[in-house]
């Protein structure tokens, strides 16, 4: 039992798969032959993951694709956003090297956004692009990171700067797997979720306002769960499929991550999760439009509400100065002539872009928006 | 006064202008303003050069581009394949974030097949991707690198491993500039015009039989060179825009590549120029064609003068193991299932692909091929 989300694109079209909520992980990741077969991948596979995920489900991955016939070599990787460099990336390909990698050869994700990234990345630069697969295991991962082909590492100066566009032939969502995420790594993927209600869902939005809890994995019915992934999942698949390369509508996704990367930034992507980040920043980002009489108080006062709801900061740590914040702003990729470019909602469920935000603006609100230490 | 090819693709088209031979280059290098303009481009130019050939033509690049509005920035790398590395990329990388490239930006890549390969890269690397102009200033570059969107560098243990399609926005080739190239990377740019006659264009090669003199700037009447590079470029752009990535008929331009790639790892990227390598594997492969009776002696024979006259090395030298050749070919990217694709000629401008050719007489033909020291 699955669900099917296509991902059409001009070229490099594929498909999320989305496991049903079953009892057990295992039984719904061994899927994974039978949706592979069907790409004509080659026959060597070069698994990357980080020890912990592989502790718990690397092995029925690698059984299920060796009884497949394939010919897998693993790869691992340390846990976090600090390993998320090019040093890593060369490790990768060291390993391609010694495994014989061709280009027919696949590299697959067992793991979250960190993993994704760097594994998709190193996909696309090896031999100037082998095929690629992504299995999520973190929420954020499911229904951001692992869908839309964006892939890269950090650079010592700034998140995601080095990075290439590269779709994978395959995203496979076992939401089962969320059961061993940690908590805060839990809700710091509802900010995603939360963010496809605001800009494109309000039915999603909707949803999360009905639901009891949204701040455990272990507290959330587990039909809501499935509803959660599958909506957002087909919330970035409609974007990214009418914009693949983010020359226009596909911005929108960045709805709260303007401020939310400078926060990540200011404090060296180790005390802050990115949805956390993303939570801060929508909160921000929502004040700003309401300032500016494109959003309405009370819808802002309902997204924030969610936020809370999902265990997630709605206050700017004490520590993060915001004329630093509003200097970071300036080397974000998103910055066309100098102007910084704010995604705001007009409604739940639709946004508009600007880059028509004064720093004194900016200014006011993170000030509102910062804790009082 | 220039030539203007199209390089037809589903998305990404863009023109090779070839300025007539002017007596003074930077008479027609000055045509890069013009050139640029109608691309809407943003202000903001990252120039990759090495010291040399920014000594020779970097000012009245700079200069034209900056007399047209840019603000350009300048990044040096030393000469050499040596310098063809991550860590390279790395230094563009920092010149990049020190002067706020946007996505809008553009790098220009001025100087040889490393120089462009390397800017293709980290422009089809920074922030997933920003436009890139392509000035080559070697006959190998005009002809071959600068076209057709593989950019990259090397791995310690192969070639070009690490890369990525990205077309640039433009070409712009100057002929002229080719004065100031050093004869033996005049000629080793001679190998991959010799190649465009055998597998694609047979009056080129007419015209290559009837020059009097292929190996020396100098020596070449200036019309026959004008028609090389624009016969040349054409092939390039024709096989191009056939298959962007590679996926079939692009594999012919590997014709003398696949030996070729492996000589030049065997010795280290240092001793044997790249085109040198490609005439030692149009050789071999010549040779091997005959034996597997798909191509005549004449035409081989007739391939080997050319080699010759354009003062290529026809024999690989002595140093050279052939087994550590057949291992490395195991290692190239074009092996699929284990099995490496050989381009053979059929008759001059016409060739074939096959992977049916047993290690016996690849070995058989080795050691007819090395110089007997």
């Amino acid at each position: 039992m699955y669900t099917r989300i296509p991902v059409k694109l001009p070229q490099d079209s594929y498909d999320i798969v989305i496991c049903s909520a079953a009892p057990h992980a295992r039984a719904s990741l061994s899927q994974l032959a039978d949706q592979i077969s069907p790409l004509n991948l080659g026959k060597k596979v070069l698994l990357v993951s980080n020890p912990q995920i592989y502790e718990y489900y690397g092995e029925s991955v690698v059984n299920c694709l060796m009884a497949a016939g394939f010919v897998v070599t693993t790869h691992l990787i340390p846990e976090g956003e600090i390993h998320k460099t090019l040093d890593s990336i060369t490790q990768i390909y060291d390993a391609a090297l010694e495994n014989y990698l061709e280009r027919s050869s696949t590299m697959i994700a067992l793991g979250g956004g960190v993993i994704g990234d760097m594994t998709g990345f190193a996909a696309a630069t090896w031999l100037r692009g082998i095929p690629f697969i992504q299995i999520p295991t973190s929420l954020l991962a499911m229904v951001d990171a692992a869908i839309g082909g964006k892939t890269g590492v950090n650079h010592p100066k700034g998140k995601n700067l080095i990075g290439a566009f590269h779709q994978p032939r395959l995203v496979l969502i076992d939401p089962t797997v969320l059961k061993t995420l940690p908590v805060r790594e839990f809700r710091a993927g509802m900010a995603e979720v939360i963010k496809y209600g605001v800009i494109w869902d309000q039915a999603l939005f909707n949803h999360l306002e009905a639901a009891e809890r949204l701040d455990n994995f272990s507290e959330i019915n587990q039909e809501l769960l499935q509803t959660i992934v599958t909506r957002s999942c087909q919330a970035k698949a409609d974007v990214v499929s009418k914009d693949e390369k983010e020359s226009g509508l596909r911005a929108i996704l960045n709805y709260g991550h303007t401020i939310g990367h400078a926060i990540e930034s200011l404090t060296g992507y180790s005390q802050i999760l990115h949805g956390e980040g993303v939570a801060m920043g929508m909160v921000a980002a929502g004040r700003i439009a309401v300032k500016l009489n494109m959003w309405s108080e009370q819808a802002a006062l309902r997204q924030d509400a969610l936020i809370k709801k999902a265990g997630l900061p709605t206050e700017i740590p004490a520590g993060v100065d915001a004329e630093a914040i509003i200097q970071t702003l300036q080397t974000d990729k998103k910055v066309k002539a100098g102007k910084v470019r704010f995604i705001f909602p007009q409604e739940i469920g639709t946004v508009t872009i600007t880059d028509q935000v004064t720093s004194d603006l900016i200014r006011e609100v993170l000030a509102e928006v910062t804790c009082q230490a």
